[in-house]
């Protein structure tokens, strides 16, 4: 099954958005074993969509469409395909009375143009959307199969997830459906791990195992065909139990979620509070962390000590350590586990962790742009430091320093 | 001009990464008074490559290819074309040079492979890459422009905006070119600045006017074609000046920055500090500010007050102040005001800012999600405290309830 996804927007090609919903489909239509050999982009024309169906039908067998479903009259997908079918529109009933009853119920006068939302093409399937008003559409007609789902990311999501996943499904008529799970590694670079599970992808053919990439994270993907979940489920387990014995201390969970939610899951799980203290990394380790839903529980707050006296008024850092001749500086291992200890004992947490180090353009106290010291204070433990000479642009650095040092925490919590 | 961005990578078709760079040629292309009418993505893969290219050559001038010009076997893009328009691959000596020096001068051995990233097709003209090893090109051939440029952004965009436009510019060749320039407002919505705008942008043909929108920010691009850099910045600065009568308390810049830079320039020129108190944004707003190169002249650190323990461990906050019955709560007028006041003193800045406030899923101390005080403390001024009502997703609160902080900042260092 050859795919291509055809995303309809002008917006798109003045560059107002970017086309991430060509993203989450590519990545979505590889979980049902779909081959996407193409992504398009037109605008809100009819001649050239018209063109770009043309085009489309004669390279693959499944065209998924992104927006146009909406109720203006640039809004043309519905339209064109319905003429290039030779089909009629027809009003979907249960739509039209949903969109009838949102406006009545707000008391807004209804615009005429709103009822084309309920439009669906003569011999389809209606898709529900179920955070928003525009029907979505699933078409079979000569072999070739065609997908309308509309363009604001928070309506196709969930449309594809559900009404238009499960006409996919059908019209595959897979016995056996794909079935995958997604395993976020950590502490780890993507080509090495690659390089590590080399032997058990080259022999690998059910499950297979691919790489599944994001910026900063390093993913892969089990997928295989099965009867039943619970077979399925099997299979897999089975492959990440290989896995497992080649690069376990690097998997930190089989599901899709940041490094920064599975510390504070463990967090959680041992009643156990962290505090943070950052120099180079200016608040991102924070960020992170409070960016996962219901982290006050267990993320109590930390410092920013992005300059010397900061570091002196709120941790109490001597300046004879942190300047003048002599001194190990604000880059050394030595502050680093200071600030780690510092932060924890002012605020009675269980953890401390620091950064120190530079992120650049140039570097600072005579150390070389790249240099970063991760400081882990524990309650009832030794501090540990950690030296990390990492590579990339100001941004990069910054990134790859928290997260790794989100990583030692993961090891710290783990090894007990 | 109508123009065709064809990336090319199996890795975008797999959804593995987003396609950013068709946003941003997308862009560029606009503000050079190009009109994009299609983007194409393609995989590694000679066939649907060439395919591409016929089709691209069917329905535009101008084809940019991003992608395919790396060392390995699965970077075609070079080779394909080459064979598509009948010509052959010459070595770009000073590009073999450098790649040649580069290896030897890390001492590391170079795979022959690499040679590739110096090869340009016969006739077309060498771009320099000034952020890597591939050589970019630039061709015309029987009244269609070619332009190749590398996949990795780092690499792509400053290729683009150096010998990749001085190439687009002269083959375009036009008397006037199309000259912009990008106004960036905060404090108001792009909906709400749209509607001011109405009357300018409804009877103005030249310069246009046009809103260029970014995940939250608002921004404007005046554009004008000219025959000189002098008479274009003329004709804008008259647009301009009406712009700004209508809603030039909002604008902060006239050229493509964030809002946090902007702050860091004018406390840089007015040699003033500037210290943070967050709770709700969880280090947020640190983490912007410090993420502009050079900000720790300007900007001394921080503290993420998460929980009230740390409100009272690092900020003195009397526990009275924070919890029980009659208390004022941590989410408060007179919460924010004494965080922005006491991170100032601590740390002997000119200004303190503080956040806090319900970034959800849930209420807390009874109080609405979306619901966020601002605190300005400025040495010599009664401190300021700023209600705003936000809605949107738990980033995005959390998000704007910075970018109104910065605002709040931006307008109190701009009225002395």
């Amino acid at each position: 099954m050859k795919a291509e996804i055809i995303a309809v927007g002008t917006e798109l090609l003045l560059g107002q958005i970017v086309n991430t919903n060509a993203q989450f489909l590519s990545q979505k239509l590889a979980g049902l074993g779909v081959d996407v050999y193409f992504q398009t982009v037109v605008g809100d024309n009819a001649g050239r969509l018209r063109e770009a169906i043309e085009i489309g039908r004669s390279r693959a067998d499944l065209l998924v469409f992104t927006g146009g479903l909406g109720p203006t009259q640039d809004d043309l997908t519905k339209d064109v395909l319905a003429e290039y079918l030779n089909r009629n529109l027809l009003i979907h009933e249960p739509s039209m009375a949903q969109i009838e009853h949102m406006f009545s119920s707000r008391g807004i006068h209804m615009v005429e143009s709103n009822r084309r939302q309920a439009l669906m093409i003569e011999g389809g399937e209606p898709l529900e959307n179920t955070t928003g008003l525009a029907v979505g559409n699933g078409l079979s007609v000569d072999g070739t199969l065609y997908l309308l789902l509309p363009g604001p990311p928070r309506e196709m999501k969930p449309m594809m997830d559900g009404a238009g996943e499960a006409w996919l499904r059908a019209e595959l008529g897979a016995a056996d459906p794909l079935y995958s799970r997604i395993l976020k590694f950590a502490g780890i670079g993507e080509s090495n791990l690659e390089a590590k599970l080399i032997p058990l992808i080259d022999g690998q053919i059910d499950p297979t195992i691919a790489p599944y990439a994001k910026e900063g994270e390093v993913s892969i993907r089990v997928s295989t065909k099965a009867g039943s979940a619970i077979d399925a489920d099997q299979k897999i387990d089975e492959t990440v139990a290989k896995i497992k014995a080649l690069v376990g201390e690097f998997l930190y969970a089989q599901e899709d979620i940041p490094l920064e939610e599975e510390v504070i899951h463990l967090l959680r799980a041992s009643r156990r509070k962290l505090a943070s203290a950052e120099s180079i990394s200016g608040g991102l380790l924070a960020e992170l962390i409070t960016n996962v839903p219901g982290s006050s529980g267990e993320y109590v707050g930390g410092v920013v000590t992005y300059t010397n006296i900061m570091k002196h008024h709120l941790l109490s850092i001597p300046l004879t350590q942190l300047e003048g001749e002599g001194a190990p500086g604000a880059i050394s291992d030595s502050t680093a586990a200071i600030m780690a200890e510092r932060v924890r004992e002012l605020s009675d947490a269980d953890f401390g962790v620091s950064l120190t180090g530079v992120a650049g353009p140039a570097e600072s106290e005579g150390k070389p742009v790249g240099l970063v010291y991760v400081g882990i204070s524990q309650r009832g433990r030794a501090t540990e430091v950690f030296t990390l000479n990492l590579s990339g642009g100001r941004s990069m650095i910054r990134l790859r320093a928290v997260k790794s040092a989100l990583y030692r925490l993961w090891l710290a919590l783990n090894r007990e």
